[in-house]
């Protein structure tokens, strides 16, 4: 049996082919005008990509390089900073934050389920220097309010500088960057934007770049000042990672080409996409018997469902791989066995959520011993789907 | 909205990316001992997948150039032959035979339908030169039956060369060529070899070739004997098609990777694929109340359904290349507007023929106005998937 191999993983996501085809034809120098060319053509789509008027720049690091930069910039030893966590990418922060010497305050929130406002507001200082969270938390498929964060920022803590993790909530997410105030918006290359792994990308706000100056924490590679200096040149402070780049273009012009070459609507439509397949997604999978991990408030870039007591999601997993070559995520730490999730950020179309929904309703029966009958889950998308095509 | 372009046409039909990638790369000269290697590779390779022990040629044209050198190499202007005929592809071997002045004896068949074998038996004469047929006719779906017109040959016409057009058959059905006795059998790059159109390829009996001295027709690029001395030094008579030679390795590569790296298996698992997926879309179409159009023998190469009286194929094959970028072939010549053809060779797995038919369900609704419940084909193609899967 043919089978072809489909990921269905927050990241990374399946590649758009024209950027596989652009980056085994990104044989340039990058000292030289073409690829200074190509930096500001990308560095300016970015710009629309991610929604804001603020300097977007461009690391060769996976997203955790551009967190770390946005700790180590932004910073001093002893600085009081918030940090929100509900999962492993906000204990990601957590341990940042620590490690470059900051007094962290903590907000939590069970796995599953997003922040207390109550308790980010009783939580905010006034000498808070920052705010660190998560738009999506990926690990356990949860959106958090940026706009509500912001909003609680401007009146408790005004002069805090807002760090947000969008890794997936970049092409998942409808932000007002510049209106919401975020400071900084991280993204990476194996999200939305549809590459391969070891790019990230982060907008920086005026008042981030102000902010810069006062920190005393070292950084070097990561020290996006430089970065800045050298972006305005159309080059990048070290090698930049060009086959990358050069995909990025080609994705980017992808996105704004879904929308007749405008990309802040391709970036509208890509965002609608994702939220058009995880609510089709979410109702396959509940009418399959499955529960939401998160119901109150799911993330749009993956939805994770939990198996069954008594059953391990790890068998799911596996089966849906051995059978049927599709690649969906277990979760993570004290996750894992309890839950899976799968994705809809990037290049997803709601064929490929169908198939995934058509290919699950056999695991469930055989692996799950789930009682099922076939086409439930896929019917259930497809009402979903059809009342979002009719909108 | 993300639509991402689904070929489900019997040719071309999805690229393997294996192959697309050697295509690429594939910057080499075609007289040196780097693409000689690669052409006996891949003529060794070809004869495993024919599955004979007869001598495989390739030919840098379509499959209608190697129809055209079965007809040019094997007769002499006035020899009487039989020709099959119960399609477009039918009637093109009809053409054929004309233009090289034969005197065609044909067996027709409606569209839809094969051959009755006593009207094949009764055409067949002691003098007839060759036969010619398809053992797919694509443009009807529908299958003949190869080994049956080979024993009736071995009867009444035991002299008569056996050519059989294989360019959907191959890779969809199981032949035994060297034991029936299939004389020429023709194969074409763009079909179950998962690569673009530009490659044709034929397996050529002893038998064959003893004809060929005789034959007084005129050919140059096409001389049959030509190649074949070329061949055994492991070059081309003409210059090669070198990147689709390449892809052509990768995806025999490819296809015995299927099966452990044993092409044979490799090509019995992949016939036994295209009989599946086209088992699972019949009854997923038939459930959604339309006909099939070839009932009683259908092709495993695709499958061919007629719309209801008064409905337009046209608006079928439209609405799902406008709302699903997926593309599957109407029917052709006085068939269009009355049948469409979903593919099921080459690159096509279980998960892309259940999207399809979750497609299919929303068309059938909100374009043929049929009465539709969400899941009815998708239940039905996962039930004899399931079947399929347990044997």
């Amino acid at each position: 049996m043919i089978r072809k191999t489909r990921l269905f993983t927050p990241g990374p996501t399946p590649l758009l082919p024209a950027a596989q085809f652009a980056m085994a034809a990104a044989d340039i120098h990058h000292r030289t005008p073409e690829f200074r060319a190509l930096y500001q053509k990308v560095l300016a789509q970015l710009k629309v990509f991610v929604g804001t008027q603020n300097d977007v720049l461009l690391l060769a690091c996976s997203g955790t390089g551009a967190m770390e930069a946005s700790v180590s910039n932004l910073t001093s030893p002893g600085d009081r900073v918030l940090v929100l966590t509900a999962g492993k990418f906000g204990e990601r922060w957590v341990d940042l934050v620590k490690a470059f010497g900051c007094q962290a305050d903590v907000v939590e929130a069970p796995y599953g389920q997003t922040f207390q406002l109550a308790a980010i507001k009783a939580a905010l200082k006034p000498d808070t220097k920052a705010i660190y969270l998560q738009a999506s938390e990926t690990s356990t498929a949860t959106n958090h309010d940026v706009q509500a964060v912001a909003r609680l920022r401007d009146e408790v803590a005004p002069e805090a500088i807002l760090v947000v993790d969008g890794i997936t909530g970049l092409g998942t997410t409808h932000f007002d960057v510049d209106g919401w105030g975020i400071d900084i918006l991280i993204g990476g290359s194996q999200k939305a934007v549809m590459i391969p792994p070891g790019l990230a990308y982060l907008s920086v706000s005026e008042k981030a770049w102000k902010a810069m100056d006062a920190s005393k924490n070292p950084r070097y590679y990561f020290d996006l000042r430089k970065e800045r200096k050298n972006a305005v040149k159309g080059e990048s402070a070290y090698t930049p990672s060009v086959a990358l780049i050069a995909g990025l273009g080609a994705a980017l012009d992808y996105i704004a080409g879904q929308a007749g070459g405008d990309l802040e609507k391709g970036r509208i439509a890509l965002v609608n996409n994702a939220i058009t397949n995880a609510a089709a997604t979410r109702a396959g999978l509940v009418a399959l018997g499955f529960k939401l991990f998160s119901p109150d408030s799911p993330s749009a870039a993956a939805t994770a469902v939990a198996v069954p007591e008594g059953l391990d999601s790890s068998d799911v997993v596996k089966a849906l791989k051995s059978r049927f070559a599709a690649v969906i995520a277990n979760g993570q730490g004290s996750m894992k066995g309890q839950i899976f999730r799968v994705a809809h950020l990037g290049f997803f179309d709601y064929l490929d959520t169908v198939a995934l929904l058509a290919a699950m309703e056999h695991i469930a029966k055989d692996v799950l011993k789930l009682p099922v009958e076939y086409g439930t889950a896929v019917a259930a998308a497809q009402k979903v789907y059809a009342e979002a095509a009719k909108a």
